[in-house]
């Protein structure tokens, strides 16, 4: 522990018995694995832990008779021992024989390409960096130094990941914005095709999560910031624009033209209609629908209550009256 | 029809004319195929079905001349009729050769390993499995016996599937978790990433549709028990646990840590957000979201009802203001 | 620009001083592109526009002193000066030699077949069409003329798809539909699995998005119609019929045998519970749940309004007593 504790700082308080060798949760861990506490919701299990030692802050300093590490944020502080206990798997640098890689792409002696992957003319292969099995990359893709693509990505032509990324399997970057005119005029026509010529341009450090979709810019592009974290089966349609250190959680789908400030929480499910802009450091609660422009932080919300279904059944009918039982309170409140 | 009846139980009632050679809808049902009668709705299409026999039940013995097969329970036993005239695909067993077999995997020469295939170091197929086309195992992965993975589905390392599953095209088990700190302390920090060293461990008999994901544990592992069904672009969060014959519909998310029990149903497009508890056998409505942990069995919803958009801004309005119609009513009741 | 003039009609206000190279918007065209004008809200872009030329319609023909093309419809025009500028992009026939091509399979050689492509025994591809890397076809699958799979498409067994279509990365199309009988006689039973033997079938002129799934229909098809366009995350389920011209926005989920009209608009995130129809030229708006048949055109929405989380807080709780609320305000007039 003394180790950790040079590494990240903090004040050391009693010494392990044994050597730590990984991470748990306060009610797992082993006598070989440290633990944390960040959320007071969990002090009252500190006193049945066996874990090896504890990570936590000033105020629960004498919680626990355990070895224990004080520092200032537990929560940054349990990651970062995470980590060194879980470095990011190395992998051997080299082209599987099976990899396809066609002319004129620039793939680094210290990059590795798995198995059945595809590289397109032109794309351009960054130091130390990962495309794992199944990936294909169209193009003139660009993917930044010590990005791993998990497996099983699809990079568009033309589209750009930045350094030190990591792309979950499935994730589908720049495929086309979903553009059409309609061409009805003799009544018997169809929808037109925009073409879909913009990019997709991904800063530095972003973490995109499975199966999730980025769509391609109709004219201009499609920016992400740096640091930010997508969850997975998300869609964010053509010209959006994300600042940096925004967090989107699962589910969320986000329309063509929307402006994404930085830092913003985007809750699981929640939705975005086109053209909107959100500021700096507002908050989507889940499930909740943004139909206009968000120009203060803070949180805002528009979901539905979980009710009983009888419940339901019995007061939803008076949502469709609303308009007509506040008319009513009206003409009660002004005829007395 | 009478191996049918063998091999099912039931009475059989008349005689088919023809060998029967499937199954069909009421509707759509030729003489050569039988079809089934489980919901009463469809009472009044049985006298223009033209199928060769019908699977019903004994208070709708009498409703039809059909030659028929009267069961206690007509939707069961049409699934097992069905699955006799439509067994699994047989796969030859073998590993084609352009599948990638890393070092130490294990595959039974039952086993059917198609085309473009990677199976990770140290990797177990369970006897009799099928691994489809494109599909992308990690390291240590385990997958049981009689197992299918149809084609394209990812799974990371040191994740591990029962026995009997099917899991479509598309699925990504064991992505990381969505977990990160926050570490602004300097204003111009960024999230440390959590990494995320649980695994995926599904049980037997479980079905998971296409495109969806299942992100592994932090620490503890995710969990599904025995057969768990879960359809199309589902999102599963890191160490949620869920019970046994769970049924999870299409575009359902669910935030980490989750606590899912047995036999319940969640509605298309329903969400549930993290560290909550949801008992056995409650059912959750499509599109609603569970914000608080659901405690006694029965059904919970909490959608909008569906209006005419004028109406929608006629009555909407009034929900932005419920809480001082509900203080105006007060007062007026009050003031009588 | 008098080539396009000739080529889409229209009137040509002025000429362009250097040859057009592409397309861009009212605020980035540079003087080698052309831009358009087709929603009012543009045209105070308009003065500071530095593009080459302008389409746009009779009543703006004035606004601005770009050389310009005047035309009844400038969006459709827009969109098919843009297809001008940036046609699809060419694929050199033939079939790549990592591609598995199974017994029986027709692949003409006008057909781009792309690296690790698996075709499945009795598959037909169709004239000029392009199957991507990575695309899995199972037995007997059917592909029109010129359509093409991007990349990483899977379509299972005996599902077709008409001429011209796009389907991108990522897509499923006919994995089994969602189909269990509940077998708890003895208590302790499972779920039983309705054979899907049903295909997918797909006409004309569809373009399908990014990690979308289209489910086979249980016995008979799900059908999709002519020039349906559906955006990414999309969920159809089995037995689904939906009808030409459709759109369906990104994260969509249509539950099974739902009849979708023709021309219909299903806005983002929207869903609808399953064996209803929406009848021709109806539009959903975002995130709204249809709970019933939609037999009239129109706009229909269901979804809550977005409120600072306080006012959510204040306001929702009185959803939960909207019933007794209603009761009291009758109570209130009544008693006067």
């Amino acid at each position: 522990m003394r180790d950790l504790q040079q590494k990240l700082g903090g004040e050391m308080v009693g010494e392990v018995n044994q050597p730590l060798t990984g991470v748990g949760t306060i009610r797992s861990a082993t006598p070989t694995q440290i633990t944390f506490l960040a959320n007071s919701r969990y002090r009252s299990d500190l006193a049945a832990s066996r874990a090896g030692a504890v990570i936590l802050g000033a105020a629960d300093r004498d919680l626990t008779p355990l070895p224990r590490l004080v520092v200032a944020n537990p929560y940054v502080c349990f990651a970062r021992v995470a980590q060194l206990f879980s470095p990011p798997p190395l992998y051997a640098s080299g082209v599987h024989p099976s990899a396809i890689i066609h002319a004129g792409a620039r793939v680094p002696e210290s990059a590795s390409v798995a198995e059945h992957v595809s590289i397109g003319r032109g794309a351009v292969i960054g130091e130390g960096a990962r495309i794992g099995p199944g990936c294909i990359l169209g193009d003139e893709v660009s993917v930044g130094a010590h990005t791993c693509l998990v497996a099983r990505v699809t990079i568009y032509a033309r589209c750009s990941i930045g350094a030190r990324g990591i792309i979950h399997a499935g994730v589908v970057i720049g495929a086309d914005g979903f553009g059409f005119a309609p061409d009805f005029s003799e009544g018997d026509g169809g929808w037109a095709k925009i073409p879909q010529v913009g990019r997709v341009v991904i800063g530095d450090d972003c973490e995109i999560g499975a199966n999730t979709s980025i769509d391609r810019g109709a004219i201009d592009d499609t920016v992400l910031g740096n640091d930010v974290k997508i969850d997975n089966q998300v869609q964010i349609g053509h010209n959006c624009v994300i600042g940096d250190h925004t967090i989107i959680c699962g589910c969320v789908g986000i329309a063509g033209s929307s402006t994404i400030g930085r830092r913003v929480m985007m809750g699981g499910g929640s939705g975005v209609v086109g053209h909107l802009e959100i500021c700096d450091g507002a908050v989507v609660s889940a499930m909740t629908l943004v139909t206009k422009s968000i120009t203060e932080p803070g949180m805002y919300t528009g979901s539905m209550p979980l009710m009983k279904h009888a419940d339901w059944l019995r007061n939803v009918v008076h949502v469709r009256r609303l308009g007509a039982l506040a008319d009513a309170l009206k003409r009660t409140a002004g005829s007395k």
